[in-house]
């Protein structure tokens, strides 16, 4: 019974090598900007000004932070006020997409993002903001940049062990899109497509981070992965991994890279579709062994011990993922799956003994 | 290397068998709408009535002619500004959608449409209008449903070789969008999808015409076949139809159906990432041997011969088709190789000859 929604976003990406500058030039026309503003953290501002030198650029905006504090997203609308500015160009990774979208929720001004990372918020319209310790997000139209520039040149910056982790990162977003609360078909499609790119990219980044034979279908499945994503909702890994990192502070990158497949493992044998699809991308017999061999090819974080996880938090974990997780999850899941499943993570064992063991 | 542009248009889908109305009913409320103008021919007006029986509806209009003649849409125009309409629901094939696009053009009123065809048109942006025999087609934001109710319970009387004829058009459009002038990584994978499911359904619609395990997968790929081609825009196997079908009066669905192995075979060898994605799709070791079997599957027909072509206006044809040929085929194609291509179309030769006969 094939039975679903989809809604798809009005959006033109833009994707050459060596061409960001041009292809910006090109999106600013075609939106008729006069006045633009451009944001890039310090790090960014030389390529940035490079990226823009040819725009009619009235302000380049420097301050950036992670999770977009409300102070700062203040300070960038009024200088966007302030310049009369009628077009934002964000050139970064997720912080500087964030705050280029905080001032597009107030204004309704046009954004074009450049994206240097495979963070994927430039496909999404999902908007965060936080005030002292507390994040707010929400979904809103005027959040969507109106266009995209990927550049995979810019992204060769990027380290090859961030690039690995971002792009794991990329590949839960895919694996989690198959279950997700609002999965649906096209969801999984773009989401099996992701995964093929980030199986044939991120070897090739390992093997040479310098070149772009890697680069390209990596910042491609980054795309491919939010827009996935961000339709079809966080599933069991997002939830997971949202409590880890959020009540016990292990690194963002590695604990998706650890649990993953562990979740897979437990779900993909009560989701016969979802294992198919990752099985093809992965051109691997199973799942878990394509994903396995792809881990081991970019030598991926392997327990939760090594990240700062006690085991005696684990009960403590499993109390806090349980209510949090998706009604529509492929199967029921228990407080004892849970434990075996984190526990199994925290020592890094074999993932098929969750299979195993929870199978009957 | 990866290059390309992609454009993803804003729409809503709704996928529920038997549930067009409630689904209807929600997309009216969405819309805020309260003057509701619906769109169906004759044979459809009793099923369209049922359909919106809990909509605001101040007209019901049954004019609808194939290629949506100007003066046809200037009565369902002038109806829709009598009646102040603020919605246009259009329950039908490609002839009803394409009205209420010619309203939306000229008014900007927002369409819901439901389609009981396999046409695709409710999933583009793309107009068309005919005065006399002269057909002027266009793209326009505003003719690009707000919304579309897929229902594959709507299909059910849509008889097995209508199906089948219109199942196949869907699978060309699929692999012309392979390739197509503007065809990008995305089509492709959204084509590929649509040819996996083009493959899963369409034998079931043979085998049983009432159930919905055939017709489900196969409005879902009606649906990714317009995404991808609309987008791709046609291919070589296009615009040979296109000449055959203007020029001969060839039956549309019939040539559609023996051109593409000839196409396909013609084109594969020089494109690896069709051949491996279609292979994919249609499980099986190269495309063309995928796309022969799922044509015996559905005793599709084999040779132009058969439908009132005549042998010997091959060569005519071959001047037609060649300047219109895209650019960016994946191989070059030359007068001799088009005539050799069309005559085998002609006997409904082995496809597989077209390959090794043009291979050096």
């Amino acid at each position: 019974m094939l039975r679903f929604e989809h809604e798809s976003l009005p959006q033109r990406v833009c994707f050459a090598s060596g061409q960001a500058a041009a292809m910006l030039a090109g999106e600013i026309q075609r939106l008729g900007a006069s006045r633009v503003m451009v944001l890039a953290s310090q790090s960014e501002a030389e390529r940035s000004e490079q990226l823009t030198a040819d725009l009619p650029v009235v302000v380049h905006h420097n301050e950036i932070a992670m999770h977009v504090p409300v102070e700062v997203a203040e300070r960038a609308r009024t200088a966007a006020a302030r310049h009369e500015v009628d077009a934002i160009v964000s050139v970064g990774g997720g912080s500087t997409t964030g705050l280029a979208k905080a001032i597009a929720l107030a204004t309704g001004l046009p954004i074009v993002a450049v994206p240097t990372t495979y963070a994927g918020s430039e496909a999404t319209n999902v908007w965060g903001l936080t005030e002292g310790a507390r994040k707010t997000t929400g979904v809103d139209a005027r959040a969507l940049p109106r266009a995209v520039i990927y550049d995979p040149a810019l992204t060769l910056s990027l380290p090859a062990p961030m690039s690995v982790a971002s792009g794991l990162n990329a590949l839960a977003h895919c694996v989690d899109s198959m279950w997700g609360p609002r999965s649906d078909p096209i969801d999984r499609a773009l989401a099996q497509e992701g995964i093929r790119a980030l199986r044939t990219g991120l070897p090739s980044v390992v093997a040479d981070p310098t070149s772009l034979i890697g680069r390209e279908p990596v910042l491609y499945a980054a795309y491919l992965s939010a827009v996935a994503f961000s339709s079809a909702g966080s599933g069991l890994h997002h939830k997971i991994c949202h409590v880890l990192g959020g009540a016990y502070d292990l690194p963002h990158a590695q604990t998706h890279a650890v649990v993953l497949p562990y979740v897979l493992a437990f779900n993909a044998p009560a989701a016969p579709e979802a294992e198919h699809r990752i099985a093809t991308a992965l051109d691997a017999s199973t799942a878990l062994d394509g994903l396995q061999k792809l881990r081991d090819q970019l030598d991926a974080p392997r327990a939760l011990r090594d990240y700062g996880f006690d085991e005696s938090d684990i009960d403590s974990a499993v109390d806090a993922i349980l209510p949090a997780v998706p009604a529509n999850n492929p199967r029921p899941v228990t407080a004892d799956e849970l434990r075996r499943l984190l526990h199994a993570a925290w020592r890094g064992a074999e993932p098929r003994t969750i299979t195993s063991n929870t199978e009957k």
